[in-house]
């Protein structure tokens, strides 16, 4: 299923003879190789020769190296140097820390710094509620992580996240407004993360647990959302299970079904899954049924632990103990945040008419987009070259924007559900079909609509 | 000692009846009531009144209640509202995390995020060297307290001595492009100082210790420096010696006498008192004797704290043993890190001909700089409204600077020398007097000269 993305764009430099079909055979020998040009710039013309910089989309390394060679195969041609244009714009870092108040004579400097600054320490000492008025906990959210389970990547520590982390924080930056800051722990034990987030939290207005993996995410967020007096939330849980039932919202507005009496089969009881029950249930759905690797989640299973254990008690009420292929038929809703291709195209066929199919498994989703919709009335996935990309980002900025505006303490189930329902309310009622059940990414309408939402909701 | 100070500026918005003299007799109010009128706005007029906002520099809360009194007592005038125009320039913070990359469109968000971010995060898996090029650590430090020891105002904890890290931070990126980040620990204990910032440190490529409250800033200091593989650097002790250093250097030059024949006297023996001792005898000074409130530190004396016999073994080779105003009689320098008021002019009177006192307890000196100045050929302290002002901005953002360019791992003596060399280098020979012997903290070239010499010295 993979095809060129932007994710992976090369420059290539190459000399060419400056003949009349020149930059032709070079768009074509990409094209051949499967590679997708976006742009070709000339970068210097002789009377023999040009220096052309040709930027094209691929699929991954090895593909790179295939369209590269490609190019250089074109007879007459040479290729001076290859860049990677994602690597060129992480160099450095991507984020910047930028002084809000003049600071160009020396009446700033008394203002900003000393002396005048000890004034503004005294009135926090004596007044703690202060702080939040005269500094940057005002605006600002921790982005922290311990890198155990870094996008699709695994454990790769907390240097590996840092990039994501960054990402993450611009996009908080570009999409509310909110100033958040990656901490990267390099330590993986339960109990020490959640001492330094306790100990570094009186500078933020809120946390963001990030690609932390599970089950050590749902202590550190309990122990974390009692102990601390600022919002706390854990995207992965519940920034995706915000998304998708924003997404379930419309989707089931399309097929005309109701959440309460649809029956829904999750494959998936990590992070993400968990929270996406917790949270359908606290909208009103009532047949769910849990699926991990041995099948659905019931109350005969042994040895649950106490995070499967809950399910059993609150899902699966029918006591189902089959497949995940098996809890399928008849199914109107498959949530899958799980692993890649694990079904096919026969197993969404056995379910109901209409059938809503989330295979949010990334970079490869659970069951071929393609062929889910040779039987589904509706598929989505995380990948942004799907129709119905369900894609956090839809959350977190204005869901914090909503919380640091309030100044609430706790991410209750109301203002999640306030979140979604601003997220599903973004599509318009005659703009709502199988192919948009979620609203663009870059809608700029989104963000301050969960704001309000979440404002409201959290009062 | 106390003057009007831009560190407490008031606008005062007084309605006042619009004859000929109105905003002169405002003006002549303020001043008859000691403050400094620095600017004076009319917001409205009308046919019989004026609405005016008078901006003064006053000394602290109680005069500028004093000055509001007076412009309230002048016939016809009424004050309609007081801003204190310290307050409002921290409000909301004195930082913003501002992305560095574009964040339009698909394309963008596939390169600075998913998918593409998966591609760097694996670079930095697999070469972990990579981070440094590749994330914010290559330009970023961490400010670091647990808000033991902020400025003269003492332990007032980690939210109240966040505003003077934003203001740090601040500084960094004005001065040298760097991009600092308050850490503020709610935890005075020095093992989970350590491991938090040993933890937190994977994503930075600096530490910048700040107000810390001595011994306990020694040993984290150590440690960190032992234990981590950036640079650390606590600047109550190492930039407040550095700037010493620098400013003694060029005082010398002054009064022609040099390092290794001169008799010093540092009055204090906390967090820069010993640091500003260790850079003297890096330097060449052989004649040290440091005070604390019991006198002389000897080796006589009992019960001497680690920190101490570190001193009495290192300094006052002659085994003087009196008290501080006894010490003075016949040295050449005095270096006052201390307490305010403990010597008079009849002191520094008994120091050696063409004596320097450098009285840097802030905001109040240890001997009032007027009185010191009739008998000592140079002052200087750390107040910016006399000459000669002892300040470490002249030294921290160059420092980090020059490290980060060099990704060098250790701040040495020899980094430190450099750096002093530096800010006494960038007043030039024909510029330095009594009144001059450090760079004003504006002065654009002090920053990077400092980056150059540390960073060669680095290396």
């Amino acid at each position: 299923m993979a095809t060129p993305s932007p994710g992976y764009a090369l420059t290539v430099r190459v000399e060419t003879p400056s003949s009349a079909g020149a930059t032709g055979s070079l768009v074509a020998a990409v094209a051949a190789a499967g590679g997708s040009v976006t742009a070709l710039d000339v970068a210097e013309s002789h009377a023999d020769t040009l220096v052309v910089d040709l930027t094209c989309d691929v699929v991954d390394v090895g593909h790179g190296e295939t369209v590269t060679d490609a190019l250089a195969a074109v007879p007459g041609v040479t290729v001076r140097k290859v860049s990677d244009r994602t690597f060129l714009m992480h160099l450095g870092g991507k984020l910047e820390v930028v002084p809000k108040v003049p600071l160009k004579h020396r009446d700033d400097l008394s203002r900003a710094y000393t002396p005048g600054v000890a004034r503004i320490c005294r009135a926090i000492a004596e007044n703690p509620d202060d702080l939040r008025r005269l500094t940057i906990k005002r605006n600002t959210v921790a982005v922290v992580t311990d890198g155990s389970a870094v996008l699709g990547l695994g454990n790769i520590g907390p240097g590996a996240a840092l990039p994501v982390m960054e990402g993450k924080a611009a996009l908080f930056k570009q999409f509310a407004d909110v100033d958040a800051w990656p901490v990267c722990l390099d330590t993986q034990d339960t109990e020490e993360i959640i001492s330094i987030v306790k100990a570094i939290a009186v500078s933020y207005g809120g946390v963001n647990l990030e690609d932390i993996a599970a089950p050590r995410c749902f202590e550190i967020e309990r122990r974390l959302r009692a102990e601390l007096d600022i919002p706390v939330f854990h995207d992965d849980q519940h920034g995706t299970a915000i998304v998708v039932l924003a997404a379930l919202t419309n989707a089931l507005r399309v097929v005309r079904k109701d959440l309460g009496n649809v029956k829904i089969v999750v494959s998936g009881v990590g992070a993400a899954g968990h929270a996406i029950i917790k949270l359908l249930l606290a909208q009103g759905a009532k047949d769910v049924v849990a699926c991990d690797r041995h099948g659905a989640v019931h109350g005969g299973r042994e040895g649950l632990d106490p995070d499967r254990a809950w399910l059993a008690a609150n899902t699966n009420q029918a006591g189902f103990t089959g497949s995940l292929k098996e809890s399928l038929a008849g199914a109107d809703v498959f949530i899958g945040v799980s692993a890649p291709d694990i079904l096919d195209g026969d197993d969404i066929a056995t379910m109901a008419a209409d059938a809503i199919v989330f295979a949010l498994a990334n970079p490869d989703p659970e069951v071929d987009p393609a062929a889910a919709g040779e039987h589904a009335a509706i598929v989505a996935t995380g990948r942004s070259d799907y129709p119905n990309q369900i894609n956090n980002v839809l959350a977190f900025p204005g869901l914090f924007r909503g919380m640091l505006d309030a100044g609430a303490h706790e991410i209750t189930d109301e203002v999640m559900l306030a979140a979604a329902r601003a997220i599903a309310d973004a599509v318009n009622p005659d703009e709502v079909n199988a192919s948009y059940i979620v609203p663009s990414v870059f809608d700029p309408a989104v963000a301050p609509a969960v704001a309000a939402g979440v404002r409201e909701a959290a009062r």
